[in-house]
């Protein structure tokens, strides 16, 4: 244990984890230090570097609060959660695929009934957002708990506003007894994820913009039936070939139809401009 | 960039990175990239243990402040800084090896003249320190900047006591025309690095203790020489072979002599116990 050199540390360092009490953390601990190890010795990290490394953490760290996670963002804009989403979610054929859960879900959002408004104020094009929540044989799911969140036609959500204590564009309701759901919303559009801090310098360093394509978050649960965290995406975006997060999945690429007034789905007598939005979610039964 | 599973995603997302403007950058981002998927998928990380992960980077970044550096202890913890360390400072053969900076360093430490007592009222036994500063042909430095920190007889340094504006046992002082310094200061003890946050809490569920053997820090600047961050370790401590940061060079291990009481090498008359250490340092060539 003394005069470890560059190569003979890393060894050292795993076995001070020999009597580690719980075999998953020490297989995770492992790896995690000979892959740290392993990626300062390639690039040949210098001291700066590591200073600048630590500096960079630090910041990520101290804006991080409850209304921001940087860390997360950090993560997805890795690639990171993408990857650990896919391992987690190999869904069967037909399911809904998975995508990030992304750094803007609150706890305790506000419930709702179907056809209600989840925007509450928030500003942007009307959306009126439909279908069906159905298992893999095609059987309605009924009761499911729908939590849906976005971002305003400012590319902002709700918690990134002054006044984040009023939950807006987000809400929870739960399907009908022949699986549909129905609400009111906005039209969602594409926003750059929050770059003001040390992740946005990042990628700026790393020639990349912040950019996502326009989409609404859901998060779906029922008994008896996975968990499903997703997006829906808007057809036609600009950044679909390029989102910050690398979140995009075909199937999840609906169309928002433009109507420039007229009935809504709901019935509502719409004198301005509104969109329209159907999409179904097949749920996998949980084993 | 759609449909990216967990191994197309990586490519993806260094891709992405194609324009980076910084070669350097690009290099340590590739490789960080590589390291990081490649640990996710061989440990087959979960979501919940993804969720661990950023819960604990967050607690790490809220307990940094100026007078913790939580990222630098995982850093140490995880032996990255010594590696780190190791490969900065390949020394020429009979220059003073360099260790692990540590979290408790702090600028603008009180400078002293040589035989000071830069204890400043820090809790130990006296502890008389000295040497000689040279170059590695043998040739004294005059002038050297050493700053020395310590811990005190509680195991703690300054700025880890409740009225952290005040120096203890650090201070600033520089070699004489014949490359001698010498200062008072206390012993020093082996203590915990501190264990009270999320890397403790690390530590112990990898079945670690969080102790370094005693140790005083010196940094040393010279012109027309290479910086040196260093320790002197204490010969016969218990901790010298599992330093809960790997920092342990055989070369820096030196005695503490014990002396019931007398004349200290300064002419001081002791009449209670104190110790000596008589410690060289020999500077590398900056290139």
């Amino acid at each position: 244990m003394r005069n470890l050199d560059e190569n003979t540390i890393t060894d050292a360092v795993l076995a001070r984890h020999e009597h580690a009490p719980d075999e998953r953390l020490k297989t995770i601990a492992t790896g995690l230090v000979r892959h740290l190890h392993d990626f300062a010795r390639e690039v040949g990290l210098t001291e700066r570097e590591w200073e600048a490394g630590i500096r960079f953490l630090t910041e990520v760290g101290h804006i991080t609060d409850e209304r921001r996670q940087e860390f997360i963002l950090l993560s997805d804009t890795l690639g990171l959660s993408m990857l650990v989403t896919a391992m987690a979610h190999r869904k069967p054929q037909g399911c809904t695929e998975a995508t990030v859960f992304g750094p803007f879900f609150v706890d305790h959002a506000p419930e709702y009934r179907n056809g209600d408004d989840v925007a509450n104020g928030a500003r942007g094009e009307p959306c009126f957002v439909s279908g069906v929540v159905r298992g893999r044989d095609g059987e309605p799911v009924s009761g499911a708990r729908i939590e849906v969140w976005q971002a305003d036609a400012d590319g902002f959500y709700d918690v990134q506003h002054s006044d984040a204590d009023t939950h807006r564009a987000r809400g929870v309701l739960h399907s009908l007894s022949d699986g549909r759901y129905h609400f009111r919303s906005i039209v969602a559009v594409p926003y750059p994820i929050p770059h003001d801090g040390p992740v946005g310098r990042m990628l700026e360093a790393l020639g990349r913009h912040p950019w996502r394509p326009a989409h609404l978050h859901f998060m779906i649960t029922a008994p008896g039936y996975e968990r499903l965290v997703t997006h829906v995406f808007r057809d036609g975006d600009r950044y679909l070939d390029s989102d910050a997060v690398f979140g995009v999945r075909s199937s999840l690429i609906a169309q928002w139809i433009h109507h420039e007034s007229g009935t809504a789905p709901d019935g509502t007598a719409m004198t301005t401009p509104f969109s329209t939005l159907e999409f179904d979610f097949v749920l996998s039964r949980s084993s």
